[in-house]
């Protein structure tokens, strides 16, 4: 099966975060490929990156950075593909303002699909979400992971009604 | 043609705003609905509306709101289509960050695709590469709008060259 | 006697905060529920209880949750009585900025009674001086809590002066 | 009727917003006494004010004010009566974050039931709702209240609706 | 000699923070007392302790609070005297803003000379220079005290220039 | 008599705001000389105002200033004499969080008594205050000021209370 | 004479505050070019003018953009030149916060010299302090501007003293 | 070879962040001093050292200071040299927002060079790009720089390939 979402993070030091993305995504059955690519240290590579995005056939990028991060928002404006951004609370963050502004005030024309600090996790469903508007069986698989969340709330209600 | 996409919004004052994710929808020829949902003056209106949405054929939700905007992230809780927030910067919202930080920090297990403040034209277009991961013709149609906006710089560049 | 308060929260993780609030109103006499309910990991559970609480004899509810917290918002939207939000720093939270402005910040209509951060304790004092307002003993016992609150702090002004 | 409700404010420039909290009990026929308190100006008079609620038989009080507002807590240290503190965007105040905080934050033992920032018709139906606590007819109008939001929200959608 | 200065402090936890005002004032030989008041937990020790201090020979309070921290301005409400603020950066609070928004924002009218977050030092500096307006021999040590802050600058300029 | 009290600003335009300090100060009876100096424009005119202010027979200087509000902290670094800080919402500002800021976290060592945002007002009352505390004539003064703040409290209270 | 500085913008909106920079250039008698480049409408674009700004003579630019601000820190990340980046508070900046971070954050090794928030002027005056580094008139004409900004404020002080 | 780069800071506790940039320089075989200076406890060496740093033959002075940082500014407002701020992160600091505003926000005439929150090593790099602008070897040394950094990134996407 064709790799359908590329994870991309501005430093190899947010991969403990973006790894949550991975994950998701292999938990559902989506091909992924995960890489560095910074807009900063490596700006032909982010350009070449964007630009093959779409005709190697990726679907949905997801693209974590930190501080200053312009990586999300320099990727959405050369590829045609929506693209994810994970604010990360990297160590030169200022308690995680700057990476989330920087990523979620992008200007008319432009758009970032932004989830919360650090939650790559997200930012692997939300990729689901986008693929399964034209795969069924995601669909499913999206409300079985739904199901869970809620079974296992009701799991912690049940247990905290017994230590009572 | 169906609906594909849902625009909704807290309160009827938030037209003003949301008004421009259904011009973008029109402008790439997407079937769009839009009315008021109020997560908190109707919640069961809006229970009804994000459970029923992917059965009535919906593809994705744009939903904005401003102040304690509870409305995208309930939505998202609820359906498995994506969401895409719009904070809007209402009157009652203090310079809008109640508004995005009720929308973007969504925990683990339930995302909301967050645009800019008051940034629905973005929360259309991002609709649009939802959709377009689907239908090349959209695809198409976005490039060309990116075109465009290159387009309308390079206009600018050009007078302003002009005018030295 | 009857249960008179309900204290939920949107994750069992929130439960070390929490259970200030449970403390307190066992110190007043009144009876509690203690449970989890998630507005975005089980809505349905969640409007539920909501639409319940009050026929089920509930005077008050006590929500607390972290980051887009809808919890204390959405209880509040469904249910006529009383809601107290309690802001929870938790760590998907930015500082509690997020918790903070999604909980206080709602529109007109449907007010949150909202203590400050973390602050579950004042939330049990708060139901409780909100059941003395139709319980002359609770406010005989709001006013002794007062006089022991004042009472340590003449304690410890007593030991600095010795200590001086 | 004898007072149920007393409004106070810091400075009579804080009127147009209070007036809402006014508007709102007098709609539930609740008697509700309104006037300027300040804790900065009229330390004294505050006290007073406090100290004599319960006794004069008031059930709840609303105190509103801006930039270091002082007035919500202190009343609140005094009485044991439950106080909903209406943080005021005065115009000496910074877009209203110090009125929130110095409202919000107050320590353990000593709550206010804090609304949004001007929110004082929340106010009054936090009001409202803490005495349907113990009056069933308040319960009645409380969800009437809420049933005409609803209706209200509906009547948007259904103008939207028409206009498309 | 008599009490010139009084110390006081929202609670016994701020006592590590305020000691510094102690010290400084004890360096520069200038008579003080310190103890807890508590706007909160004892409003009217509160009000005896401000409405006493001139007559007692008082002529500078400074006081120190965190979160919704009212005591430096309540203070300042009561008495004639000169009052300092010091913010606390305690556990209550949200990384001082509170602290230091509810001491600084004061109403006109009624003016708290505020020092920086946990700058207790620096209350006690301003309290000497306050009374060396009066006191020709303070003066002389405030030189004396700024002479030894530039003389340690001057030291690890020196050293740092032996280690390169 | 001689000159107590030197008010300086940061640029003319600061005037409309300083002018209140010299207002409250004509009300005192208290000397004073106001002038413009800027820490960025005239650094060596700062300089010596700073330098020459005590042996000049000022008392107390107010230094008002607007975004990186440089002029009250280095004031103090030079004198002796006890600074109060202005921060003003000068157009350059970002909402007068930077001239606040850069005003108020003062290093150990070299206090700036701030007062609140624009709070001319206030920085005269606190002069006239630290003046009090060696003339007793400025302490009656200074109690007449408050019992008419008061009294102009009760007169607004007694007009609300007779439009009700 | 050939073009020492590149004066580059987001969009011709920003027009208004980056024509300062120009003036205060104009001013020194410093060749300039000024253009539109957009770092997310016209990525190639952004990328060619960066690529051989170098190469084309120039030996600074200036980069001024609002919002999600990307473009100063893109430039530096491909050019060997200093990059002086101009925080536009533009319309669909938060009060500029986005503006500052996105350009201030940047990751080590790509440093963009930020200036104050719409301070376009102070942007030219960096240009011309980096081009005197190596051209002596140009720091005699410095030298000269700064005389010019002491003189205004001895005239403002002039002016004040008169008035009183 | 001469001194070309001046590196001073308000204490010496701002070594560890302030010794990046020294590293740097030396790493690109430019001469520089480091020292401390404190604005405010040493003013009059802070005015001998700015006043005097352009005739001792410096080009560029790197300032780092936290809290209410009035160093760099300082320094700009005396020499006609380039000065480059760090805002640093400091004990004193709340979260290096004052650090910051204290830094940047300088008035129009008076420019500081602004890196990010702790970034010596980018204020080395940037003092470095300036004498570039001049110095043809040190274009060649900065793209080796950058070349390097590129290869890092590449290299840690190969690893990452290869993990997978």
């Amino acid at each position: 099966m064709s790799v359908k979402v590329g994870i991309i993070m501005g430093s190899k030091s947010d991969l403990p975060v973006m790894q949550d993305a991975a994950d998701v995504l292999k938990e559902f059955g989506i091909n992924y490929e995960i890489t560095v690519v910074s807009a900063h240290r490596t700006p032909e590579r982010m350009f070449n990156y964007a630009k093959e995005a779409a005709s190697r056939g990726l679907k949905v990028i997801i693209a974590g950075a930190g501080g200053a991060a312009h990586l999300p928002g320099m990727v959405a404006s050369i590829t045609t593909l929506p693209v994810i951004g994970v604010p990360v609370k990297s160590s030169n963050s200022i308690d995680g303002w700057d990476s989330i502004l920087s990523i979620l005030q992008m200007p008319n024309g432009i758009p970032v699909a932004t989830v919360a600090l650090n939650a790559a996790k997200n930012a692997g469903l939300l990729a689901a979400q986008i693929l399964a508007t034209a795969d069924e069986s995601l669909t499913v698989k999206m409300q079985t992971y739904k199901d869970e969340l809620r079974r296992k709330v009701e799991e912690s209600a049940a247990e905290m009604d017994n230590n009572i």
